[in-house]
């Protein structure tokens, strides 16, 4: 160990000398997405331990928000410490075992996620496809069902690369004639759209903190159904990952009667940002926070429509399209990008463009938890007006 | 959908009605541990998106500032969306393949972790244990390397549940010269005790946010050696998590040079805490740093010694001692339980207890980062012997 700085093999970077200067943006896209400013003063509060008290009741808070939020009483209801990927893999590295069958409904990009994990974690995939926008049907999965015998159904409820919405009743009692469990991704819908865990007897469904929950991306909610533990306590080998193995990590959220363990160091400023989400969230009735985010929604098309631009929504049935988010078809004559860059140059407004198969097709408008209202949906058509009828031009940046 | 909550099946929770009321602690245990001011504020600023210009910046400083805590110039350097388990677990299941042998040095709980991790990823694994504080010798390390030529030796710097230092100058070459890579967890020292990443050859390097280097807990900072990552490269499957596989996650670390790409929604205020955090820890210099920590264990050792109080350190000889954490034995007649109840409820402080085979059997007291200095060492002194010589007795809680 030398005496100054000059030993070092790595000098410490200039980059670091500067305080950090960040713009405040509307936050208008697929998410994340902005947090009440009461969400964002928990993230300054002091650290507290793994194991601490307070932390612990924390914990019993999120959890009854959330088993509100998933409108479930199963007593498996946490957050795993890490993004809404981590949810999606999770699910499926707890339920499948190497040799496993998994349908997975592919309509967009999601689906394909679901199957690069589930392949990885040894599962033998079978996808159950639907052109862009459209939901899968009770029949077809009866059919894949009937067909492949799997271990479980995967359907994404808001599909966020297109904006469509997977009806979702049915299909537990569906899965469950066959033998299947039901793994549900509502990390796009959970909180904006009507989602009925133990009505609709769906098996495992996660969500991310930042869509319309209103909390800092980095942690995934989650619920598993008795009948999912069923299944995962019957495996023969545990899941391959300790980080999300809910056997273990439930006894640290206190989910089986048994003495708190030490899982890991949480993320506790997470955790007391998404405490005080969901304390805002629990404060409005849910049926009306779901019937809030359908009325902008509506205000949403009625608005595009009387733009008179030749905006058309990208889901053309209005059964399957999400509240939280609207996708809508980039016009012949319009350059998506600069419109996107005129948005959040000029107006502070991030409007997202397309995914995956939808990249530079479609313009996606989020209205999640807070921008679920009038006067932001207004908003949201004068920056999108403005930015096709006068764009920056690239020259111009 | 009904019109009022009623019709809800699950309620809103009471526990929610009410704001957040947390108390301030001293965080003098194992960490997680306080943190600047300045990296708290951090937590408050607005959200930003995945791929933000601003996000991608602070995510270029961040991996700078990793670059110089790590001492290393790896282009694969950056951090892991997940607590510091996630790093351990990245680090296994990047490197190992089904049906490989990892030879996990154990002398407390983490080697067993590691070991957990490793057989579930489908490895064969070796344990090399070693006497409860005693490191494992560059002599044992060959004899193993040579019987089972295994794919990885994996070490830990700090062993937290003893305190005790593994020494890591030699083991690099070593481990090269039988074809393995060196594997060493440093949530427990980096920042604190000297780690030369590129000058001792490890391979890959992983720690925590929370500890010496004063940031949120949530992030796992990590570092794959250009060896390692050749290994990588070769693997015949792809790693079996997606969620933390570094061909892809480091693409949207910008590692490769080769455009972005969007892997997961990240969790940006835990970014801008420990860009933060770093560039505190930056603007020391990092040969000042370890001897501040230093230091501050040589005074926490010798105000131990001069209290009377028959307090003696865990690990015996001063080489395998870890400056940022120390194991005191409990003394015979002292009740462990009731010290650390008063420390925390009379004086607001957390010392630590003893941890998987230590449970019981000692005090640890930790000196991460801003508590590295002499009114801190002074100041806990004096309330562990308050809390020894007057502890609060049960009954009267």
């Amino acid at each position: 160990m030398g005496d100054n700085r000059e030993r070092l093999d790595v000098a410490a970077p200039a980059s670091l000398r500067t305080p950090l200067r960040l713009p405040h943006k509307a936050l208008m896209g697929a998410g994340p997405v902005n947090a009440d400013p009461r969400v964002l003063l928990a993230g300054s509060l002091p650290i507290l331990g793994h194991m601490h008290p307070e932390t612990i009741a924390v914990m019993d808070e999120i959890k009854e928000g959330l088993q509100y939020a998933f409108q479930t009483k199963n007593p498996v209801t946490l957050c795993l410490s890490c993004a809404g990927h981590g949810g999606m893999e999770a699910s499926l590295s707890n339920v499948l075992e190497p040799g496993d069958v998994a349908v997975i409904a592919v309509s967009g990009l999601w689906g394909h996620r679901a199957a690069d994990m589930a392949t990885r974690h040894g599962a033998r995939v079978v996808l159950l496809e639907t052109p862009l926008g459209q939901p899968v049907s009770l029949e077809a999965a009866e059919e894949a069902l009937a067909k492949h015998r799997p271990r479980l159904l995967f359907l994404v409820q808001c599909e966020s690369s297109t904006s469509a919405l997977q009806p979702l009743e049915g299909f537990g009692p569906l899965c469950h004639r066959y033998g299947a469990l039901l793994v549900v991704d509502a990390v796009a819908s959970l909180g904006g759209a009507p989602l009925w865990t133990d009505r609709w007897e769906l098996d495992v469904v996660y969500t991310g903190s930042q869509k319309a929950l209103n909390a800092p991306p980095g942690l995934a909610p989650i619920t598993f159904s008795p009948r999912a533990m069923q299944r995962i306590e019957a495996r023969k080998k545990p899941c391959s990952v300790y980080y999300w193995d809910v056997r273990v990590l439930g006894d640290y959220w206190g989910c089986f009667g048994r003495p708190r363990i030490y899982h890991h160091t949480c993320p506790i400023t997470l955790f007391l940002a998404l405490r005080e989400a969901l304390a805002i969230f629990a404060s409005e009735s849910l049926t009306a926070t779901w019937r809030r985010h359908a009325d902008a929604a509506q205000r949403l098309y009625d608005g595009l429509d009387r733009l008179g631009l030749g905006l058309s929504l990208f889901v053309e049935d209005p059964r399957h399209r999400t509240p939280t988010l609207t996708a809508v078809k980039v016009p012949p004559s319009v350059d998506p990008a600069s419109v996107l860059r005129t948005a959040i140059s000029r107006h502070g407004v991030e409007i997202g463009g397309g995914l995956g198969p939808t990249a530079g097709r479609i313009f996606r408008i989020g209205l999640f938890g807070v921008h679920a209202n009038p006067m932001t949906v207004d908003m949201v058509l004068r920056v999108l007006e403005d930015s096709i009828k006068n764009p920056i031009s690239v020259s111009k940046l």
